[in-house]
């Protein structure tokens, strides 16, 4: 029987636990420091049984998933690096790869896979109790595999994203997986934030479209885990930040100048790049 | 009989059209310089009839709205300012008011009375073939009286944006409008264009999640229509947009002294006032 542990029952392994059912007639495995999401998680389904320790839990396990926070995932891999059983497969599901790649490859024993995965899918709120069997649905997955790691466990990863429903698998390196999320998600958060560190006073929803809708709602995102998320990825956003407040910079001088010519080269550039962007 | 007369039958005038069906039982007339949106607007029902000129379409129009570009508004009220029907109202659903608003107090015979409206929707891309009856329903509307408007005339534009189905009406100054949505929609649209004028180029679709596809939504805008609004609106934006690179620079001096407290502050304040403004 091919049994999965998940590490960590929130949003992530919850949704994860759902949307593995049937997979490989595997048995799924969780455990969670919240006795709670343990509960909630085996009597709804997410999870076919609970174990006491992540221990416990990865001693018997064939693939194991960490789920929780990046800090958390590190200290996981290290921890538990002599207790996986031997030929099983580690991944992890962090939106950043570089330093758990590394920490992986030093710390697992020879006979101990490791692949990173990130889903492209998440939800403003956490927790067990947002865990969603279609959270996966049509979203895009990314594996990173390092120097070591087998055929076989890409080929596992390609299978189990098309399992819960990805739409989009590539693979990448661990250092390019991190700089291209730079942008296409930490950016995008950054700049959702900033729109809402100041406002017009006057401001109230009769003057809020679907502009300000769309542009500020990862605005309401967990000042914690981003403050966590994006320190961690500071060496590659800084020079995609600079780059973005030169172009902002660009269409100030722009329309303080009155040279019109300008922003429209400007916005002609935003509107072919994003038509290229949505087309790959 | 009540007449109304839609000048320029466009996404917006095309979807005015439609929405006004009904509407104390008006009759809806369109005029347009392309004879084909006229002829489509007349047979899909968006109008009850259609006139050669803006000339004739407003001189028996109790109500008048203009919807083509705000340049185009200007002119034509400019220049149809003799041919109004004495005690009828003049209305347009250009994004900017100041400028409209003075002409209108200044050109405006005494018995013919303005009022602005902006009916807070769109869409990416223009034209009647884009018209949509329902184009109205669940947004804000923004009513911009000068002090000459008729008591009578801001309740018309109430019903009217009751009948066509806008969830919020509020009431601004020219001035006050064209300020907060500097802010509101003029920024938005800045800031998605911005985020796409530079991206990794190794960035596909696996790649972008719901953060990249909402922040960057209307950077496929049309860049002529766009620089003509942002010129246009130049002098409240650009301390809206300076205040927003401030932001972006205190996050990226954040990150790059490692001043996690710092970072989490500003984190913390978006998601404050992101909620602050979805609660007005």
């Amino acid at each position: 029987m091919f049994q999965i542990s998940i590490i960590g029952l929130g949003l992530m392994g919850g949704s994860m636990g759902y949307a593995l059912r049937g997979f490989r007639d595997c048995v799924r495995a969780g455990v969670d420091t919240d006795a709670r999401a343990c509960g909630e998680a085996l009597r709804r389904g997410a999870v076919d049984r609970i174990y006491g320790s992540a221990r416990e839990a990865v001693r018997n396990a064939d693939l194991v998933i960490f789920c929780p926070s990046p800090r958390h995932i590190e200290q996981g891999v290290a921890e538990l690096a002599g207790d996986f059983k031997p030929g099983s497969l580690v991944t992890e599901l962090g939106g950043l790869k570089r330093s758990v790649a590394a920490l992986a490859g030093r710390a697992l024993p020879e006979n101990v896979d490791y692949i990173g995965i990130h889903p492209m899918a998440g939800k403003e709120t956490g927790g067990f109790g947002n865990a969603d069997p279609a959270l996966f649905k049509g979203t895009g997955f990314i594996i990173t595999p390092i120097q070591r790691t087998r055929p076989e466990s890409v080929a596992l990863m390609r299978d189990m994203a098309g399992h819960i429903g990805a739409a989009r698998v590539a693979e990448a390196g661990a250092g390019a997986h991190d700089a291209i999320i730079a942008y296409s998600s930490d950016l995008m958060h950054i700049a959702s934030a900033a729109l809402c560190m100041d406002y017009h006073p006057k401001t109230t929803r009769a003057f809020t479209a679907g502009a300000f809708r769309d542009c500020t709602r990862i605005a309401n995102i967990d000042p914690g885990l981003w403050t966590e998320l994006l320190t961690r990825n500071a060496d590659e956003i800084l020079p995609v930040l600079e780059r973005h407040i030169q172009n902002l910079n660009a269409v100030y001088e722009s329309l303080s100048g009155g040279d019109s010519g300008r922003l429209h080269t400007l916005l002609a550039r935003a509107q072919i790049n994003k038509k290229e962007l949505d087309s790959r």
